[in-house]
């Protein structure tokens, strides 16, 4: 926990649950990605966190983002971002939203398919395009479906069609798989991406830009490496794939860009067996899958939990939510070590979870309160 | 869909996604709860769907709620329900919570545990309380985990202690779980209650009450038994083991009161493949699983989807949402027969979606809306 953060809990003693991200760490985090890749645009993903404190503090770094909506993008020009520093990066768009952001100024859209090409090509003209290209994504703690991207010989045939229907045809994008613990997965997309490159040349057409996704992971319980140890691994991926002609870059950190800027404060709200030779406690807290946690989904992402009691003796509890609704249990399968001392009333410190948290939480679910945000 | 609900879609041409729920369905389906079993007390789980319109009508047609909150309670109170016809049910609740229900003038509380039995009896001196019992719950389509609930001897045992402490220890509860198609699973569970009454009164305490829960289905591609299949069953298994000393009863439908009176409309976003060869169409709603339709996840329930093109030709489809997230996919391993001539644009209409659909949405995930819902 940062000192900000504790200093924040401590004077302002905020009504559980919450989350409060200090900023100074997502400037920081800024500052690595940018370092890690100096020739990249980073557009940060806002879906990971919308705040306004946070697109000011990165528009004014010098960020640009990835947006998946209109209001998405409204809020990044309200952070003072111009629309030239904003993607539309959602392959899955209406075409009225199209028009919309290219009545806002926005000039950079991306698409995996024929009919979305046509939109932009009908209501976003002369736009620049990125096509969405299908990669394995193995080693993601979330391997990303199969619902975003087409093949490399689609994208070819759509990247020389928008060249024909008028647009731009700027470049390809991928996504290695959010939480990528393994840097190395950049080699193969930027393999195939290469080729895709490659074989369009040999056709007249000269695409630009390779948006190498998002992926970067946020520290949970396992370690990970670190910006520069992907920047490292991404910029020999290119020289070994597009040798001395290397493509424009764009990365969309989210999760890597706030993940770890954030902390959540929960309290204790009930400790209970389910019979007097039960061996595993239970532990319910006042946050649960609909409060904001809706990553612990298959158990898939597993936050550090801490509490005051961290140096005392622990055993396994499983960990669930505050709503009549079973289906909110955060962690059975993987039992979380707990205090034995744990009481209810107890405050828990839930860490990493500045990111896909605020956004996920449910209006009113069970009548509980969307989850509260302060940023320090 | 009802004349209702059709009148309203043609006249007032709402932008999607929008939930339209006609009203005479919610008090068709509270007359024929109250037929199927008169002796029972209908306690309305709001959690299902917490409309204003929702609660007015039902609070005039004289039933009683199921609260999962503080919040929910003062919904319920609001809406004409007096304290006496409120039930506290969630067994998971903070002190302070239970201090503001017993201030309300909430005296029904549930609990499943040693801690919260002690809650209750310092925060709601003298209260009705009833015990929630761990029963097996197959056949449900969601089976209901362990979260809720405790095993009878541990039961029996809080129960004599909730005497001890000066509460009122008013009978026991269960819940046979989620859509739940097999009204036979009530008969194990009302065996397993009869044998806590008896052991109990053979100790001098006599329970008065039998909370039989929900877990009442609606119809979604399969047909479900009646109402009255139900309140049959029910009543002869409440006969077999309780012989001629009924216990006062309750039932918690929340589904089967409203589900059927919800249809969402929603529209194509995309439609399009992967590759050339890819036998499979992906086709993208304005609406997915973050948007209100939560319940899908792993694919659990599969509501009926309906085009204006429902006579034509049909071929499978992967079913998806609008939003940049991969979980985003509503039907995939069970792809949807939906017409060959399908179009982006064309509106298609999801039934039964009257319950566990507007307050499951969140808040803003990608900068989309929550759910958009009127009552008719």
């Amino acid at each position: 926990m940062t000192q900000k953060i504790a200093a924040f809990l401590a004077e302002r003693r905020p009504q559980t649950p919450c989350l409060v991200v200090d900023l100074d760490l997502v400037a920081e985090n800024f500052r690595r990605f940018r370092d890690a890749l100096p020739d990249a645009r980073v557009f940060y993903a806002v879906k990971a966190n919308p705040a306004p404190q946070i697109l000011s503090l990165l528009a004014e770094q010098g960020s640009c983002f990835d947006t998946a909506s209109v209001a998405e993008i409204e809020m990044a020009l309200a952070a003072g971002a111009g629309p030239e520093r904003i993607s539309y990066g959602n392959t899955i768009k209406k075409e009225s939203d199209i028009a919309r952001a290219f009545a806002l100024g926005v000039r950079l859209f991306a698409f995996d398919s024929q009919a979305e090409l046509e939109k932009l090509a009908r209501s976003a003209p002369g736009a620049q395009v990125f096509c969405r290209v299908l990669t394995s994504g193995e080693g993601a703690e979330w391997p990303l479906s199969r619902k975003f991207g087409c093949v490399p010989e689609m994208a070819e045939a759509l990247m020389l069609q928008a060249a024909e229907l008028g647009l731009d045809p700027y470049g390809l994008s991928f996504h290695v798989g959010s939480q990528q613990r393994d840097p190395a997965q950049w080699d193969a997309a930027l393999a195939t991406t290469a080729g895709v490159f490659r074989r369009l040349a040999a056709q007249g057409l000269q695409l630009r830009m390779v948006n190498l996704g998002g992926g970067f992971p946020t520290r949970y319980l396992k370690e990970v490496p670190s910006a520069q140890d992907y920047g490292n691994a991404i910029l020999r991926a290119l020289r070994d794939h597009f040798g001395n002609r290397l493509p424009d870059t764009i990365i969309e950190p989210g999760r890597g860009m706030v993940g770890n800027a954030g902390m959540i404060q929960t309290e204790v709200v009930l400790i209970s067996r389910k019979s007097q030779e039960d061996p595993r406690r239970w532990v319910y807290l006042d946050i649960g899958r609909f409060g904001g946690l809706a990553e612990t989904e298959g158990e898939a992402i597993r936050y550090p939990i801490h509490s005051a009691r961290d140096d005392a003796a622990v055993e396994e509890a499983i960990v669930a939510g505050p709503t009549c609704d079973s289906a909110d249990v955060l962690y059975e399968r993987n039992a979380y070590p707990l205090p034995v001392s744990l009481e209810i009333g107890d405050k828990l410190l839930i860490a990493a979870t500045g990111a896909y948290t605020t956004t996920y939480a449910s209006v009113a679910f069970n009548g509980f309160e969307p989850l509260a945000a302060y940023y320090v």
